[in-house]
C-alpha cells in the first residue's frame, strides 16, 4: 500500500472513526485503526465491536485530487499513535507506503514516522447489511432526536434493554422512546421509507450519542438500514454501524396520562433558570429535590430546603395555572434535563396530582413529550 | 450587615478570592469566604493559610456606584455555594442581608437563598505586613517571569525547598531561579525598589502559579512587600498573600556552564514541534526521550525509537552550528517546557559535550536562559 493524501481529509476521517475506538478491548486489533487503500480511495475504519465506523476518502472531489493511489493495499496501524500524529505532521500532504512485515512509513516534510502496523486480514470485517428496506430522515432531525431522548436512558445494567433508545417505526412515522423507570423522554416524526414496513427496535444509548457527534447539522438525508441485530446508518462517505438490544422494550403507552388535573404553561428558559438555582443547595445532599407549588394569580413557587445548607425560595411568573392548587416535589435533574430538550420558548406542564407522573410538552406541538415521576416528601 | 452590590463586581470578586479557598483543608471555616462590609465597601478574603486573598469592591467607581452599604458587618459563607449562587442569580444586582444567628440572605430579582453563615469574628486575620520595604514590578512582566521559571519546580517532597521558586533582589535587580536538578530555568528583571535592601527568598510554587492566573496583562505597577515568612502582592483593590519557604535555596550559579563545544543556531517554533511529534511514540515508554544529532551544513537529526510502537525521524536546518560534532539525549518534556518559555523567533543551544547541561537562551537576550540535564543513553 502507497499514497498520498491530503492531511486535513485525513484527519477528519481518523477523528470520525476514532469515536468507535476504544483501548478498554479484549480484542487487541481492535485499538487500531484499519486503512485499506483501493483505485477509488482510501477507507478508514474503527470499531469497538459495538460500534463500527468507516469513512471514504474519495480520490477525487469536484475535480481536487485529495488521494494519490500509488499501491493499493490495507494496513491497521494503532489508533492512539496514528490520530497524534496525522494531527502534528508538519506539511498538507501525508505520504503513507506499507513496507515488508508491517513497518509502515508515514512521511510528511522533513518528519518520518516508522509504525509496526497490524496485519488488515486479521481486523474484523462490518456487518454485511442487505439494504433492501431503507428508510430516509434529514440529518438534523435526526441529530435533534437523538438529542431529545438518549438523555433519558437507564446508566444502570439492572434492565439492560433500558440502557437503549426504543425506535418504532409504523405508518411512515418513527417514535424515539427513552425511559430510566423514572422519567421518559419521546419523540416523533414523520419519515421517508421505501416499502412502509414496520419495525421495532431499540438501540444503545452510546450508539446514538456517538453518532449525534459525528453527523453534522445539515438538511441533507442520511440513509437508515435495520437488520435483525444491527442498524446502518449511512451518510455521504460515512457508514455507522451499531448493534441493537436484545430483548422487548416496554409498552410505555399506557405510562402517559390522558387526563390532567392543573395545567401550568410557562416560560421554558425562566423554569429551567428557577429550577437550576433552586437545586443549588439540594444537589448536595442525598436528592437534588426541589418543590413547586401553584399560588393565584399565576404564581409558581419553587423551592428547596437543606438544613445544613439553608434554603432556596424561587417565584416566577406563568402565562396561566389552570384546574387544582398543586404542591408537588420531583428530581431538579431530570426536570433541568427534560427543559434542555425543548426548542421552544413556552411550555405546558400537566399534572395529575402530587403522585403521579406528570408530561411537559411544547405549547403547541405534539411531536415531543418529556415525563417525569415525582418524589414523595411528605 | 446589609449592602446592594453590583453582581459582575460580586462574580468577578468572588473568583478571585476562590483561587485561595480549597474543600480539603483541616479548619472548616476556611471553606468559607469571608464577606465585610465598612462604610468604604466591601471586603472578599480567601484562604487555604499557605495562600490568603482579599478582594476590595469600593462604594463608588468614576462615579458610578457599586455598593449600597445599609449596615457595616461581616458573615463567613461557604465558598463552593456562595460562588455557585452569586453566578446565578436573575437580576444585576444583589441585596445581601445578615439576619439573626449568622443567618444570610441573599436576593436577587425573585429569588431568595437562606445560607447558614459562620461567625467572621471566627475567620483567622491575614498577617499584619509593615510596608516600609515596597518594590513595584509592571504587572505584565511580573506574570511573565513566574510563567517562564515556575513550571521547573520540582513536584516532589523529597527537597521541599526545590518546590519553591527563589528570588533573590540584589541591586535593583530580580532573578527568579526554579530547577528541580534536572533542569533549571532563570528570569532577570531591572525592578524598581524603595530602599535598595537585598533579599534572598523562596516562594511556593504554587503560589506563584495562583498569582498569575488572577492578575492581569496589564502594564500598571504591582507593588511587593517581603518579610520573614509572607510575601505580599498589592494590585489595585487586590492582596495577595503567599508564605514562604523555609530554607536555604542552594547556590545554583555554579550549575550553569561557562563555556560551550557545540552551539546551535534555530528557529524555536520548527525545533519545538519537532520535538514534539519525535516524543509521540516515546511518551507511552518510561522516559519520553528523544536523541538530538548534529550533521554536516546545519541539518539537526531528532529522533526517538520505541522498538514495540515504532520510531520517528526529524529533521530541521539550522541557522547555524558551531563547534564540535554532537550526539546527545534528553527528556522532550523537559525541552518542550524550555522552549515554550522563550517568547522570541530564534534561540541558541549551547552543549558542552553529551554529559554535560546544556543552556538555551534567546539570540540577543541575556535575561532568561533555561539549563537541562541529558539523559545518559549509550
Amino acid at each position: 500500500m502507497k499514497f498520498t493524501i491530503q492531511r486535513d481529509r485525513l484527519v477528519q476521517s481518523v477523528q470520525d472513526v476514532m469515536k468507535a475506538v476504544t483501548s478498554r478491548t479484549t480484542i487487541p486489533i481492535l485499538t487500531g485503526i484499519k486503512i485499506a487503500a483501493t483505485a477509488e480511495g482510501v477507507t478508514l475504519t474503527g470499531s469497538d465491536s459495538d460500534i463500527s465506523i468507516e469513512s471514504f476518502i474519495p480520490k477525487e472531489v469536484a475535480g481536487d485530487e485529495i488521494v494519490e493511489i500509488r499501491q493499493t493495499g490495507a494496513i491497521v496501524l494503532q489508533a492512539k499513535f496514528f490520530s497524534e500524529i496525522v494531527k502534528k505532521l508538519p506539511t498538507d500532504t501525508v505520504e503513507i507506503e506499507v513496507l515488508g512485515s508491517l513497518q509502515t512509513v508515514i512521511r510528511s516534510g522533513k518528519s518520518e514516522f516508522n509504525l509496526n502496523g497490524l496485519d488488515a486480514e486479521e481486523y474484523p470485517h462490518l456487518p454485511q447489511i442487505e439494504e433492501n428496506n431503507k428508510f430516509h430522515i434529514a440529518t438534523d432531525l435526526l441529530k435533534a432526536m437523538i438529542r431529545q431522548t438518549h438523555f433519558a436512558v437507564s446508566t444502570s445494567e439492572t434492565r439492560p434493554i433500558l440502557t437503549g433508545v426504543n425506535w418504532k417505526i409504523e405508518n411512515e412515522e418513527l417514535t424515539c422512546i427513552a425511559t430510566d423507570s423514572h422519567r421518559l423522554a419521546l419523540r416523533k416524526a414523520k419519515i421517508e421509507t421505501e416499502n412502509h414496513e414496520n419495525y421495532n427496535v431499540v438501540i444503545p444509548g452510546k450508539s446514538l450519542n456517538e453518532l449525534s457527534k459525528i453527523i453534522d447539522d445539515s438538511h441533507e438525508l442520511i440513509d437508515i438500514v435495520i437488520t435483525e441485530n444491527q442498524i446502518l446508518f449511512k451518510a455521504k462517505h460515512l457508514l455507522f454501524f451499531s448493534r441493537l438490544l436484545e430483548g422487548n422494550y416496554p409498552d410505555t403507552s399506557r405510562l402517559i396520562p390522558n387526563e390532567s388535573k392543573t395545567e401550568v404553561t410557562v416560560n421554558t428558559k425562566e423554569f429551567l433558570q428557577a429550577i437550576d438555582r433552586a437545586s443549588l443547595l439540594a444537589r448536595e445532599g442525598r436528592n437534588n429535590v426541589v418543590k413547586l407549588s401553584t399560588f393565584d394569580e399565576g404564581t409558581i413557587e419553587i423551592s428547596s430546603n437543606t438544613p445544613e445548607i439553608g434554603k432556596v425560595v424561587e417565584e416566577i411568573q406563568s402565562q396561566s395555572i389552570d384546574g387544582e392548587e398543586l404542591k408537588i416535589s420531583f428530581s431538579a435533574k431530570y426536570m433541568m434535563d427534560a427543559l434542555k430538550a425543548f426548542e421552544g420558548t413556552d411550555i405546558k406542564v400537566s399534572f395529575t396530582g402530587a403522585m403521579r407522573p406528570f408530561v411537559i410538552r411544547p405549547l403547541h406541538d405534539e411531536t415531543i413529550l418529556q415525563l417525569i415521576l415525582p418524589v414523595r416528601t411528605y
